[in-house]
């Protein structure tokens, strides 16, 4: 084991709070100079806020320290699908798509790619409608999803992410999207290349059972599960072998030379 | 064969245009008192609206004549899932759900059913949204689907119909669609009951050689294509057999007796 990949919500904070340890386990991985990088699935808010709540919990990290899957749709556009893409993400994070070329907007053919992020409110009919069109003018045109989450639970009640507006373009044009969020082996991969290692060399730390560490060993990454987040007891009888179980992030360092 | 199922876009009429020696063969099935039902999937506009069109072609039926997705899911939800619906429908076919307990709108939770029909320009994100929450509120609210069309050709371009915004549901909630549209059995059976014939006594002439004749063959029914309307030269060559194939629904008099 040589680099770590970790998950940011549930493991190192709570959604405002940050778990306990956290801090001193990741400066612990800092001082041992051991390649880091935080995969995330966030797509509603840029890295460079990421790295201002960690800063606020007392970790500090660079926005380069950070996957999330704007930085590594760009990535795999940059490589597979070359030319204009058309960008359905909010405004915030269209910042983590720099150096990508983008379809002006409101054109509705000449598309590369259609990338789809949590618009939320974004999501009038029109919008997804021009992502339709875009996609049915241009058979190569690749369907680029950034994350397939379903749900999350905002404070007035749950709302629709990601996936189900993937789901809604993938059936209506009759093309399967790449997605470049976990638990996608292509989101890994990218991570793994970001950190010049291969998947032996790797671990991941992740509080979900299917998206983080059965995703991970999908990319032959041994995955850590913790038991904090979202973690509940009863997803250690989902038939899914955590290559690790720990009480919190807290106890990486132990874990981890316990291992070398 | 006692009773005969006929599709109308594409079959009876081509857009505005009715098909040559269509008025003709329905007078011929009226004469001879043939129980005959017209079955369709049009869900942005009423029956009584489908009447006067027809009426203007020389073809004089009544609305009962007709068997649209909301009138089949008015039949299945009394049966299966009583309670207050949620309908996701156009203004112009709310009529076609008389009736129906219907749940009051903005109201997020209660719903016995969903019901998820062609909105357009209806499907605000706020919207699906509240269809999600519907379903999440109540695990045992049944979603239902006014057809699983991906899209359809406007004057201006594409437009998704319903069927993406019912696969973003199903996605988003877990659950599976229960649909009252062709090419599904239930909405085919409903459409058997009201004639009181059982699959082998009826046939279904269609121009879809999926959603009407595979769809009518996988609820027992002989299915009939006629080379008229989306009908192409290469729908023969997908793998499903017809049980006859006619130049148009001009031809049905003559295949009719040559068959009794």
């Amino acid at each position: 084991m040589r680099a770590v990949l970790i998950d940011l919500d549930g493991v190192v904070y709570e959604g405002e709070r940050v778990v306990e340890g956290a801090p001193t386990a990741i400066q612990w991985l800092q001082s041992r100079r051991i390649p880091c990088l935080f995969v995330t699935n966030t797509t509603s808010r840029p890295r460079a806020a990421l790295v201002s709540k960690l800063a606020g919990m007392g970790i500090q990290i660079r926005a380069s320290d950070i996957l999330t899957p704007p930085l590594a749709a760009t990535h795999w556009l940059a490589r597979f699908a070359p030319g204009s893409a058309a960008l359905f993400v909010p405004a915030a994070t269209r910042d983590d798509f720099a150096g990508l070329t983008q379809l002006p907007e409101a054109v509705d053919e000449g598309a590369a790619s259609v990338v789809i992020g949590d618009l939320g409110e974004g999501w009038a009919f029109a919008t997804l409608n021009r992502a339709f069109r875009l996609l049915m003018a241009n058979p190569d045109a690749r369907l680029v999803a950034l994350g397939l989450t379903r749900y999350w639970r905002a404070a007035e009640g749950l709302r629709l992410d990601v996936g189900p507006f993937v789901k809604a373009l993938e059936y209506a044009s009759g093309r399967d999207a790449v997605v470049l969020g976990k638990p996608s082996a292509a989101f890994f991969e990218t991570a793994l290349e970001s950190l010049g290692v291969t998947p032996a060399q790797a671990v991941m730390i992740g509080d979900d059972i299917v998206g983080d560490v059965q995703g991970a060993q999908g990319a032959g990454i041994p995955g850590v599960l913790v038991r904090t987040g979202k973690f509940r007891e009863s997803d250690l009888a989902r038939g899914i072998q955590p290559n690790a179980v720990l009480g919190s992030i807290a106890e990486l360092p132990a874990w981890w030379a316990g291992h070398h």
